[in-house]
């Protein structure tokens, strides 16, 4: 069977860095619980999963570890796409700019761009109400589905494709 | 296997008569096309597949034919309940005071509720990135899916339960 998780916010917060930097355990000195897994957490290892590719389309794009983890998939070589919102992508906070100074091959939508998917190797679907923000993480009643179900992985796949074909360079 | 399906908007205007009062076919004179299934007859016609309860989550209820939708079921003797965001409902456009007044049981969440999601007889999930509102359906990019997975259905029954337990009467 499929794996399939459900993923609820808002998320207690905790310390990234055994995530993000599993070699080094215990190294950070900050002042969030260490070593927690959180519904962030989750969030953050199953788009730290990607081996090939990560493709993402979001209304808003401005929490800075989701946009620390799609940096780091790129260095680690992962093809990244990123479509976002052309009114969004132009405000302060956005990570936009930031991605596409990093080589990203982003897009954005023209229209309201109300989505907020990521799939991870054509294969991992995350989708639900949460926006790639500081605070739909930290303060609103949120969800996430994470799924390899094929039924919902397929036409999320060729919603991307079809996005990504009427999107303009952002 | 559990039926799943995903619906992309927006969605076509089309007229709902047929869904509506199926009864007497082809009566309205209205300008939109008739008898045409899109992404919200769909979404409609789920909604209106409830025969026991309907429990709603969602951020903004604003859209007539939802709140159609709802009352219809009302009528038929199906349970409703609907969470809506605390400050969202206070505002013009909401059908939240309509849907009180016609007896539901309606309750606030306190914090942002960002959620978007309904459940069907505790059976079938409706969830994505639609709010309940008329620009969403006809002008956003969005998705709703829809299932029956014990995976995701039970997942939400839950958190619906346990925001139901923390809501205030709205
Ligand atoms: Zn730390
Ligand atoms: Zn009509």
């Amino acid at each position: 069977r499929a794996r399939t998780e459900v993923l609820f916010f808002p998320s207690e917060m905790a310390c990234l860095e055994h995530i993000f930097a599993p070699s080094s355990p215990q190294s950070c000195c900050c002042p969030l619980p260490h070593g927690v897994e959180t519904s962030f957490s989750r969030l953050v290892r199953c788009i730290l999963s990607a081996s090939s590719s990560l493709d993402v389309c979001v209304f808003a794009f401005s929490n800075i570890d989701l946009c620390k983890a799609v940096l780091t998939l790129r260095c680690r070589g992962v093809t990244i796409r990123v479509l976002c919102d052309k009114d969004y992508a132009a405000i302060h906070g956005s990570q936009i700019g930031v991605l596409r100074r990093a080589g990203k091959r982003n897009r954005s939508i023209y229209f309201l761009n109300h989505h907020k998917f990521a799939l991870v190797d054509n294969r991992l679907l995350i989708t639900g109400s949460l926006n790639w923000t500081m605070t739909a993480v930290q303060s609103n009643k949120e969800n996430v589905i994470v799924t390899e179900d094929p039924d919902l992985v397929l036409p999320f796949l060729k919603e991307f494709q079809r996005l990504w074909l009427h999107s303009d360079p952002a």
